[in-house]
């Protein structure tokens, strides 16, 4: 059964839209009538005052065309009822925020197991309870009660992004909506009744406008075997990156006092990720520092990574990092270092990492890059450039990002303040990712190289 | 001899000064008449049509007055000359930029020797050369050659920050400026032919303006012995933070191509460091989380920290760091939760991290936390506070400023977009330092305790 009335639905039931402004069912609403999305839209509510001009309803069966999906923001007691209703209407998918659902314990989940057998065998499909939802940039379906004002959204982008927890998700999504990291697909599923985590990954797996799926969770939802299978599976087409909260013992007992999951070993859960292809971050920044070299750069074809830089403590803290993580930063040929002494200036550290020194200009990033690039003894570029120097002027977005033409990943960190920012943030825009730290930056680009060995 | 000349001299000569804008000798030059710094300012250039309306003087020993400090950026043939005329000139204190001795091989290493005998027995000290000298965020000395358009100053604070290298330092510094982390006094030494490491890091042990000591590091420049000694002895009054950079084989090889220095293996800089009470950083980001919780939060006199979150998510991803790095969690004693009972609604979670719920609003922050820290069975508090759910109002942030009555360190996590941005400047402004991370804020609480039980 296609998920895909959660994310490009024709029209959408708001079931607990509210009259109060500040209200969840108000905010729900709003987020479809804001003019972004562009499908129907029907409130519903026992009192059926219209709301912003909206005719109201007081049941989803007595909306006269169909529902593609219907957002339940009722309180508990009332879910269950709303929810059959649905049913019989034939509504496609249901978003059910409402909490107090098994996260609760025993009678919750008791009331979970009765919206359970209510879903069981038609053709509904049912994402939460207690969960924030959908968000999706294109079809900007949008069921957040968070407020833009308070939680801003990210623009479009190529990673999907699903999280257990609705408060991390919201957070997360909010930091990405400053960091310019664009998102296509952001699913908040909670309790995961129905959808689990393994049936989003798969539905990711098909969907042509995700390139990256990441990934927050503390316990698994649906079974361990089905969640290996679908990420074996699609862990061959596109790169699955999961950050696993719970991973200590102390961490553990959290989770299963936050959510009621079995969170399982940390342990289990690493070797489970190796086995079926997927990348462990270890932080939410490494979860999407990992994520925005996918979604924007090519599979190196080999390992031969090369660090060029302007500072040379940064190619320092780039090679430890690098024996670190593994990596191992070949020099260059004699041949080419031959090649590469016309561009430089006699001080100028011909090792890898390549230290162009403190008075380099545009240019000679440009002619040392270009020079190595050609050789071919190199499958992807770090770049570590310190925009402050007097002698680099902003040319050099231009220069790295016409580099992108040979095909090869290109990775960039920049730090500083705002002259600095504004440079990242033009690389960035033009697809070259930047990370904040020469670390960050070289476990990125290790990531990227054993996810391409390992298909 | 004491180092003050150079962060507090009465005059200053810069020798090498240019007429040339956005030459090295003009932006050090132009930062010391921009109306900031208060002493004398004298240019000196063999060519001697005015600056910018200043006289200048042939030599330092034209200048009529006594001379504090010098600053030298003439090119490397003539520093010799120029240094000898300093000592001849009794100028207190010399900061040589110029670059192209001891960093470039056997002749740099000559002259620079050279230069060694010149100053030896007398009472002109030296910083560098190969170096960008002094930034002072009091006296508004400032020997950086970096403009201020692309380079950012911080504003001024209590945490001063050593660095050997210029690139790496002024690169902290410009993020510093943006990150709203004050800092007192900055210090690039370069090749540290005379002023090293150590005899910085004793003269911020006494400084009054210096609460918190940091460090980038790629080697020693003094003897290891003198070091040890210092670090001991300071270390009882003040934090010191170190960031090395060439710890690992590769890593210390890149160290000797880029400066010269012997970096020496990352474990005996590690064992060292610990033997004389230094707080080693992993990356730079951790230099500064841990230097702002130090600069800002009074030390902890036990090691019981309560976390507080309304996200339990977040919860979970404290808690694993705190396991990982050996801080325990321990929960409140059964009547201090009887009493917090009285403040929260039944699903909030009191253990620790006590879950606050996403319904948490200011006043339940405020109770909860009070509550704790009056039953004397907390010594620090971890606030991780997702500003943006809806029942949570701007007041959050009065209320945790008013904890610090306490007299208990309060560090806080916050993470997201724009609003949550400006509730954490007012937080950090109000002096409770914010982290974007859960993982980072424990590791500076961690640190914190350490340091106090050290201690």
């Amino acid at each position: 059964m296609s998920l895909d009335a959660f994310f490009n639905p024709r029209s959408v039931a708001i079931i607990g839209a509210s009259h109060e402004e500040g209200k969840i069912g108000y905010i729900v609403f709003t987020n479809f009538i804001n003019g972004l999305y562009k499908g129907k839209v029907y409130p519903v509510n026992k009192k059926t005052e219209p709301i912003l001009g909206y005719n109201v309803y007081p049941s989803v069966l007595d909306i006269p065309g169909d529902i593609d999906l219907a957002v339940v923001v009722v309180p508990t007691k009332f879910v269950k009822d709303v929810l059959s209703d649905c049913v019989k209407k034939r509504v496609k998918s249901v978003i059910i925020i409402t909490s107090g659902f098994a996260e609760i314990g025993n009678d919750g989940k008791k009331m979970e197991d009765e919206l359970k057998k209510i879903v069981r065998g038609t053709r509904t499909r049912v994402i939460g309870p207690n969960c924030l939802g959908v968000f999706d940039s294109n079809s900007n379906v949008d069921t957040l009660f968070l407020s833009r004002k308070r939680c801003g959204r990210p623009g479009e982008g190529n990673i999907s992004f699903i999280s257990q927890s609705g408060a991390v998700g919201s957070t997360i999504l909010d930091w990405l909506s400053v960091e310019e990291i664009g998102v296509s697909k952001f699913v908040s599923y909670g309790n995961g009744m129905d959808v689990d985590e393994s049936d989003l990954i798969e539905y990711l797996g098909s969907d042509p406008k995700t390139k990256v799926i990441t990934a927050y969770i503390e316990g698994l939802k649906g079974p361990g075997k089905k969640f290996m299978e679908v990420c074996r599976g699609v862990s061959k087409r596109k790169p699955i990156i999961i950050l696993k909260a719970g991973k200590t013992k102390k961490g553990t007992e959290a989770v299963s006092s936050h959510t009621g999951s079995l969170a399982g070993s940390g342990k289990i859960y690493s070797s489970a990720f190796k086995q079926c292809g997927v990348i462990e971050a270890g932080t939410w920044e490494e979860l999407f520092d990992y994520a925005k070299a996918f979604a924007t750069q090519p599979l190196p074809r080999g390992e031969r990574v090369l660090v060029v830089t302007d500072g040379g403590g940064f190619g320092v803290l780039a090679t430890d990092e690098a024996e670190r993580c593994g990596l191992n930063l070949t020099n260059p040929s004699s041949k080419l270092k031959e090649k590469l002494m016309k561009h430089v200036p006699p001080y100028a550290i011909l090792h890898n990492p390549i230290d162009l020194t403190g008075d380099a200009t545009a240019e000679r990033y440009k002619l040392v890059i270009e020079e190595c690039l050609k050789s071919g003894e190199y499958d992807g570029v770090a770049v570590i450039s310190l925009f402050q120097i007097p002698t680099l002027d902003e040319k050099i977005v231009d220069y790295l990002l016409e580099l992108k033409k040979h095909g090869k990943p290109i990775l960039a960190c920049a730090a500083g303040g705002e002259y600095s920012n504004k440079m990242s943030k033009k690389l960035t825009q033009g697809g070259i990712p930047v990370y904040p730290t020469p670390e960050r930056l070289i476990r990125s680009m290790k990531v990227l190289i054993d996810y391409s060995r390992s298909r």
